[in-house]
């Protein structure tokens, strides 16, 4: 941490910066420069860090040296964590696509999308049990009854599950049920269900909010694993500017940005990102050639029918071509899907 | 809702939106232009909102007409409403002054600051016991007693207490002993949680999210309603943007803009908002002077040891001076603090 | 300027940063903490700003300490700057209002508007002779044509007139014929306006761009006043975001930021900064109370057929009803109108 | 145009939107539907576009319709434009690199840089000798003898020569001495600017504003075409948000978005985009996949001493191999580079 003072800073305000940082159990390091003086508090700045010292007489403003997540940064871990459940295994050279429709709608849509999105090659089937929605009045998804849903396309396809997590309460339900939990973009900072999911096993995928910085989406990571589940899989799923023409935008900067941070795996979300069905090819491309382990991407085999996202979703055979095209830039890229 | 083709639609197309129209229970309306040809769809829009009809052949945008909220809207209730709880009722003529600590440390410093801020004028304590960090290390809050220490300020005060639920797990025991129920900026989205605070009487003070539009909040109002709660305080607290010399940026516009839409009550968290304990001066006052019905404000006996948002927090004679002000502009404006 | 070094950093890299440090004329200063080494280049921080230390191997950040604009902080001059025309002062217990149309429509128009403005009290006529329109197809002003109506305007008034300068070709006829000179929004970091305008010493109204910081709009005033013309006015008249309810967000916590940043006089413009008519009051309202020095409104005397900006654009009766609640405000606040 | 009336609205507030359309000689048609009134206004929209048809008396929205640009939209010219000069055409099947350093800084380091970017496969040398620097204190340009040296290394290298126009006093000496003239992000919207390069030939690279969005840059772009000059390209290289990691926020779905709505070819610029050399791989990679037609790289000896955008330089071995991996990756996505 180092704390620069104001330039008519006095003697006895420093000495009592001094002593702040003494009590915190740090060691203060004094620089007088020509216009300014400047102290470092060497030693352990998480003592630190939540002390207001910008507001002690004299100072000027307060300067932080070390990220404020540990565990989930690369500097602690240096090699890439590869992140899975069965044989689904996120950031080693095998890339994933995670593909079903927004919502589970009923057993049979869900079974018949599941078989085709197995055919063309996704190894997860996601759908949302639980929705968040934000009118009240959209449909909020068919819950427990979805969740079951899940666990026969599950049994019937092999295909493992991925569905969202939005109360700590369901939580048992779907850490017996799903194999990879999600947490939304709305959820992001819902510290409580980070809290909880750090007592589970399964790989939780942790969806970037909508105005959350790469460090707050890894703070948000550093939840879940310092609450004890290592297993977090990041996923990039576009934040919200001034333009209107796309949903969201898609930071794809991100992927290779939280590579460098963090030993985590990445996936990108195309379909969220875009918000419309003919980008979801290009910003797919797009994010694979920037690096990402792979990706979540609706279909739906009636997108006109669709009781959520349907502008978004790809049909199945939509789903298939961009599969084959995918398959052939992985193994351009030296890797494989 | 307004359907507009797209240049070259063929009749076909056109028919297909038709049938889509009057399959949702809408009339449909045709209007051919010289460049464009157009369909209205007459009736209940909530009916057909969800309807992805962007992705239909030959359609080229989707123009919504009615707002997506329809019980906190001002078109619906015309009259303003004034809620609240005890003789603390916002909306009216009367503004109120919600003050405390960002959080409550200790049985002590709640009832000292308590004391402070109801001297100076406060109406309510604010203070939270739960407490949304985006650090995992940062202190999380003394949870239950924290509440029990609201309780005993209370007592001891005469304050009413506003305090934050974080999990609806907490929500009997925050019902029972705080007089409002704060949703956070984070939580704004957390559609499970609106939905439990729909079923209580407490007000609800729902603080607008980093990434929300006036639309968004307003949808998240309409949850708690339309479960049944119709007690409902909209807090703007800043939004997050590009600038950085401000935590967050106070969208003052927000106060008037919701007055126009909704009938419900609109506070300011000036503390917030800014960031900076330097700041909450102006912003009280312009909050006020924008047509606010009320204000929150952090202040803590000793900032520089708060164990969380010291810089933002002013002294409790800063506050009385304040306050003196406040009251002041107040009756200027021919409202009463 | 602090170098915080790699935590595995070698001694050669960091004897690297000293040199490069001394090559600029710089102290270097070493401090070895636990988990990192930290440098601090003490001297003009001018000089080393510019160099990309953050690449040199082994570097991990580079924070600066000094603010980058000089002449314009009000650590280089503590007391607040009054600047103006004429009788009208900028910056002083005395508040001044800028009124009149977007653009110049005809002479008639404008010194119809300009009687019913002064009458009201305001003492500055604003209005676009050079309109900057997004669409190549929009009214693009009446250009010369438009500077000698305003001429006249001032002649027939004795008003003073502020214009906008979108081209540095145009100077010479707006430094001779107008009093203020306004640099838009789009043209804030148009640096070869600003050096022009540098070259005058009519007060230069700066605007606030779209996707400007404190600290850009700072830096551009530094541009003006480091080319020879100190008489610089700010103007905050709303940023970008996602909020799309009003056409930008009025960022009113800049008017006290920039005051305890510069010594320069800060106004507000309403119109632009809400887009709407019926935000006018409540933003021109809240922008007083946050401590502006003034407010740029626009008024029209029949804004359904204005040319330009009709739905932002208040009658002249409402201007007058304005004015009446914005002095008794001022006397309120101290100040005077 | 649709003009949405409000719930109450009179038969006289009808008549009187009515008559406003008519006047501006389009076709009123009206729909009266449950709620609400709705009225088409059919004919030539841009007659209509900016009459303030949202503060008639009973008006709630004004919805329009048509696209604001008419030239540059794919519906106006469905077939892709290639554009360029001497035998670099972007917009076709072959992509085409843009390099060299950010700034001229003399006329050895910029033909020794041409030389090697030539080498590497870059058909299109950038500099620039006058630069938009927001501190007025950083290296403005060698100027006019920047232009020259840009000539020399054109006569020397071959390469076709880009660089930016600030001034419309400067158009004469550009059109003449470089091949492409680049509107600079901070210009996007100087639009006298726009309308000077619209009286030449020259290829124009026009760059997105920060707070631009794409509606915003193709209206840039109409502006240029509209006063005479087709030959524009579009430049996509980041946009501001509230994200701090990387320098803007690079906005991947904008190439595909555009390529929706225009016929203009489009370069995407990552080192403007990431402002870090580490990103401008993983940011091409993407940029290419996603389909753009070219990129504009930033290229340094020694970007250690780069007098600007140094942190973002890649060194010429570095851009020599990220040159043969976009090589492959084109090819592979069955284009040319």
């Amino acid at each position: 941490m180092i704390i620069v003072l104001k330039p008519g800073a006095t003697q006895a305000e420093i000495d009592h910066v001094i002593e702040k940082i003494q009590a915190a159990g740090c060691t203060p390091h004094l620089s007088r420069g020509v216009e300014r003086t400047i102290i470092g508090a060497i030693g352990d700045e998480t003592a630190i860090r939540n002390l207001p010292l910008e507001i002690l007489p004299g100072v000027d403003q307060v300067l932080p040296i070390m990220k404020p997540y540990k565990l989930v940064s690369r500097e602690f871990k240096p090699e890439s964590s590869v992140i899975g459940a069965g044989g689904v295994l996120l950031g080693g050279r095998r890339l994933h696509v995670m593909a079903g429709p927004c919502a589970v709608e009923s057993r049979e849509m869900l079974i018949g999308i599941a078989r085709q999105v197995k055919a063309a090659g996704a190894t997860v089937l996601r759908g949302g049990a639980f929705k968040p929605r934000t009118s009240p009045y959209a449909f909020q998804g068919l819950e427990a009854e979805g969740v079951r849903f899940l666990a026969d396309a599950r049994r019937e396809t092999g295909l493992l599950v991925a569905t969202e997590l939005m109360d700590p309460r369901d939580l048992e339900l779907l850490a017996s049920s799903a194999d990879f939990i999600q947490i939304g973009t709305r959820n992001m900072q819902n510290f409580r269900l980070l809290k909880e999911v750090g007592g589970v096993r399964n790989p939780v995928i942790l969806k970037r909010g909508l105005a959350a910085t790469i460090k707050d989406l890894l703070l948000s990571a550093e939840y879940i694993v310092a609450n004890g589940n290592p297993n977090v899989i990041l996923c990039e799923r576009g934040i919200r500017t001034f333009e209107d023409y796309t949903r969201n935008t898609l930071d794809i900067a991100a992927v290779p940005a939280i590579k460098q941070l963090s030993h985590l795996p990445v996936i990108v979300d195309p379909s969220h990102a875009g918000g419309r069905r003919d980008l979801v090819r290009p910003l797919s491309l797009a994010a694979l050639a920037a690096g990402a382990d792979g990706l979540m991407i609706e279909v739906h085999h009636n997108p006109e029918e669709a009781l959520s996202d349907g502008p978004q979703s790809l049909r199945p055979d939509g789903f298939a071509a961009l599969m084959d095209e995918l398959r052939r830039l992985a193994a351009f890229l030296g890797r494989e899907l």
